[in-house]
């Protein structure tokens, strides 16, 4: 990682979430094919927070992914989500620094739209995407699951299919209702797309940049990598104390909880009182 | 909590989990009914780790819950989880507290179980119920979802439906193909209720007996309870620490990371010796 960070921290970061079935890793590839046309090294890296027990990785996305498996300006990494934390893998910021540092230009980071993985790669992106597609009663629940907060841009796939528009129009009338960015300058955009064709694919990627460039210009990239680099430095820092407490004298102050002579309060506070960092 | 500390820890805590659909509320209404006719004070925690945006309560439950409401021998809380944990709430811990503080006997806690939700619960519980029901697909999902690694009892809901027997058999198989605990000497019983008219509840409070019998002479009750205090006071240290490296150096770290000045471990190593504890 010391060898890494003088070359990490490059790529755009592009997060595509949204709900099973909206066609997210079809969009993937459809992206990477155009991000290619334009001479652009990609990575991609499809996280899957729904398997906390059996640690899968998303197989048949890799299937669908194959059309770009022999072509070295892209790479493709799938991963499960570990560990306690809920959603995106603690790896997951370690890998965008490798694919970064590899030359990529832009990475993708695909995640199934679940409980709060949202939010999280939204955390983690420069731009979030937020794919629907007609037919999945998505109008409604989009403003439910707080997707509306984390979209920067979202994406209308299957848009030849019926209810397509309305999808949009219900977009449209949401984003009128509750626009945070209002204030700062960035209308969410709302781009149709048939992944399966590629079609819209060139519009998506035009958004992105225009996303960025947005960004670099008020100086919010910068904001948001900071952001994202302290949540990191904070997460390995508490990973690191987790071991030290473990080590310290838990057992004991934990014993003497169960018999009430110590409130968990307490026992906490000995506890950091004995770390000696 | 201090003051709450010598009085509390004191309750027996029994987990309830199953799939949605399974009657947990109906099946947690019956077994309040069954400790209340051996004189038991009863105390109810309603988690719905579901809901991370909405913050809501489990409104529905309540309702079941009902019949119990007036009854001054039995507490009722709904709680949401919150947080970045995923999973049961903070809260959790400290309201079991106030529950056996409050001169509970037996604390139910029942939450749905997804993800994760049914391993955090086992780690809070004394005893584990995992509840399924026929026509569910439940039999194979079991295995996948780890239950069986959480279950101290099975109970088979909606025994009067077509399938119960089935669901039981099942049951059994995978009981003898992995069976954990044949080395501790717990046999995980399967016992078969219809919940909403409280048939087997009293069968279910025996074999939760039997289990809290088992473990305080076999010295896991202790163990578990030791483990569980650990885990509150970790909890709870971590959260105060977090808290300390938030007010620390840990921006302009970040900003030397996204420079490539610095790799995050090392920004990390810094932060935790910038603590003074």
């Amino acid at each position: 990682m010391a060898l890494l960070a003088p070359r990490a921290g490059h790529a755009r970061v592009v997060g595509l979430t949204g709900s099973p079935g909206v066609g997210k890793s079809t969009s993937t590839s459809a992206l990477v094919a155009a991000y290619r046309r334009r001479g652009m090294r990609v990575g991609v890296l499809a996280v899957d927070p729904s398997s906390p027990f059996s640690g899968g990785a998303l197989l048949g996305d890799r299937v669908r992914m194959q059309e770009h498996a022999t072509d070295d300006g892209v790479f493709i990494r799938s991963m499960a989500s570990r560990g306690h934390l809920g959603g995106l893998s603690w790896a997951t910021p370690q890998a965008l620094r490798v694919l970064s540092a590899a030359g990529c230009d832009v990475v993708l980071v695909e995640t199934v739209g679940v409980g709060q993985a949202e939010v999280e790669i939204a955390s983690l992106a420069d731009t979030t995407l937020v794919l629907l597609a007609p037919g999945m009663g998505d109008g409604i629940q989009a403003a439910k699951a707080g997707i509306l907060e984390v979209a920067d841009v979202f994406v209308v796939n299957k848009a030849d299919r019926e209810g397509s528009d309305s999808v949009v129009r219900d977009l449209r009338y949401m984003l009128s209702l509750g626009d945070r960015r209002t204030d700062d300058g960035w209308r969410v955009p709302i781009v149709k797309t048939v992944a399966s064709r590629g079609e819209g694919a060139a519009e998506v990627v035009d958004e992105i940049e225009r996303h960025g460039a947005w960004l670099a210009s008020s100086g919010r990239l910068e904001q948001r990598r900071i952001k994202r680099a302290a949540d990191e430095v904070e997460a390995i820092a508490l990973t690191s104390l987790r071991v030290d407490l473990r080590n310290g004298a838990l057992d004991d102050l934990a014993a003497r909880v169960v018999a009430g002579d110590l409130d968990p309060y307490a026992a906490a506070d000995e506890l950091v009182a004995s770390l000696d960092t």
